[in-house]
């Protein structure tokens, strides 16, 4: 497809476990319309996953194969979206190992998102080397792929300067824009709490609903999930603001007229948890009812998901490479036909 | 040669100038030995030269093949030696990434070869992350190659030392030996001095010969070279120790013998510099001369020379594809037929 002039996206998700209810609001449903609007290439980021999970290099590879079928029974669909499989693309290490020389060691150590993600994992003196490249890694995923919108949350901004600092400096010494500049496409909706109501949800804490949970599994999520402890009997005014119940049906009731009635009752008194919760339910059953069978279909022919990942991957293989022999070009490097 | 059952050796250079007199001394002169008993790789070291070069990636480039003629000006034989470009070899970009998640910044900062490199080359603190990592790309391409035996001066002993680090816990992260350890391998022979007496000949510092110097190039460098500044007359005692015209002497003239009983005529007076430089020079033209000619010849068609790159690059990365195969394989990474 040469004609194609849509905008570049990427994006993708690091391979440490199947994705669940978070990752759908957040980003998978903003792909399902990106797919339409955009080029968009997802990025099954198994190298980026290491730099925090050395001692669990086999989960990483395990979780390629989950990962893609979470995006395949969501719908993503191949013939739109060019899913790949980041380990498979020597040309983004390449980049890498050529980027690194562009950035000091001093510019990494300021990076707002490392140093709070250095903090968060609680690595201390201990920072794994890899972990502290992983935004000159990801400059070269976004370059490889000559993308110009990257989705991020908010916090991971400072990423996509570092990347546009790295693009500057290397055009200024190609003597020409050899590589384009990205935005970061930062998502209206922000992040979805956890079922237990703490900020994010997360399968290591215990608090996610993942996309393929059963029917029984959802019950029990939406039963224990976070309300308004204050508000005891149904005929008590209740609070919605950081009730999880109605932060998820903000996220996925498309009626947002019902939903908004059911938040007036419910602070004026006279609506019980169990009520909106039924709702909620009957929403997240139906939303996930179809995504499960097609997730359980397709988990049957893991041969047919193989295959996706490797025509994706060839293709950008391709792409990668030929921005990789631009660069090297326009460089002065050597290039061995 | 599957049968070939010698031990690997790797080594190479990074490519930022042609080689002179100091590299012969040094390290061509073994590889020519070595070649013979070794399964030998030269590395033609593009990728490490632009961690400290990035503001010239252009010299790096255009020096690949000047240090090839060199090579094969010198006698290195394609068909014994595996010559290679590392930019070329995406196996060793690949590895390294991965490395790099095995060793923390802070042990790299403690390497004392770094320590020292970043001191000689006045970074402060603006030091390059490539810079930083360059042990680790080093530990790639040793073990990329399964080398066991690694050439190199006293002072980057510390280096392999980092790449056996590397190679234990990667052995211990995947549970068995799926690479081995490597060995420095140190000269006998010290580092030659410049023809100006200063400890390391070096070309950006003006005191060097190159392998491809003129017979008028060579007769001056010779008379400028450094002797006995206390030995004015011929008659007067002179002082051997330092004199770089008997260290040159030592590295070069065959005739042990007679090297010895020119020491003693000098030290007891009587022999003039003159006459000592007279005979250096005779030693250097003859040595220079075939390897100049070799090397005129060689020039003249870069397409022959590109091919033994071509050659040798492909083996190699056969060769370090492989490895990368097996620690993926052994980690429990996803490897994409």
């Amino acid at each position: 497809m040469s004609a194609d002039t849509r905008p570049v996206v990427l994006t993708g998700d690091r391979t440490t476990g199947p994705l669940h209810l978070g990752h759908y609001a957040g980003s998978l449903r903003n792909r399902l319309a990106l797919q339409h609007s955009h080029r968009q290439f997802l990025l099954l980021a198994d190298t980026q996953a290491l730099t925090d999970n050395a001692r669990d290099p086999g989960k990483v590879g395990r979780n390629v194969l989950e990962v893609a079928l979470d995006y395949l029974a969501v719908g993503i669909d191949p013939a739109q979206s060019t899913i790949c499989v980041q380990s498979a693309l020597p040309a983004l290490a390449e980049l890498t190992l050529l980027y690194l020389n562009f950035v000091t060691v001093a510019r990494l150590e300021r990076n707002p998102t490392i140093r709070q993600e250095i903090q968060a994992r609680g690595f201390g003196r201990d920072i794994p080397a890899g972990f502290l490249c992983y935004p000159v890694s990801q400059a070269a995923d976004i370059t490889g792929f000559r993308a110009t919108v990257v989705p991020v949350g908010e916090d991971q901004a400072p990423l996509i300067e570092q990347t546009n600092e790295l693009v500057r400096r290397l055009n200024q010494q190609a003597g020409r824009d050899i590589l384009p500049e990205a935005r970061a496409l930062i998502p209206a909706v922000g992040r979805l709490p956890g079922v237990d109501g703490r900020a994010k949800m997360s399968k290591s804490q215990g608090n996610a609903v993942p996309l393929s949970a059963s029917p029984d599994e959802i019950r029990d999520a939406v039963r224990r999930m976070y309300t308004d402890p204050g508000h005891v009997r149904a005929a008590d005014p209740g609070e919605v603001d950081g009730n999880v119940v109605f932060t998820y049906l903000d996220a996925f009731d498309e009626d947002a007229a019902t939903v908004a009635e059911l938040k007036a009752r419910y602070r004026r008194g006279g609506l019980g948890d169990m009520a909106v919760k039924r709702r909620l339910e009957e929403v997240l059953q139906a939303l996930l009812a179809p995504i499960r069978e097609r997730r359980r279909h397709l988990a049957g022919d893991p041969g047919h998901v193989m295959d996706v990942l490797r025509r994706g991957t060839r293709l950008a293989r391709e792409r990668t490479q030929a921005t990789l022999e631009v660069v090297r070009e326009a460089l002065g490097l050597a290039v061995l036909a």
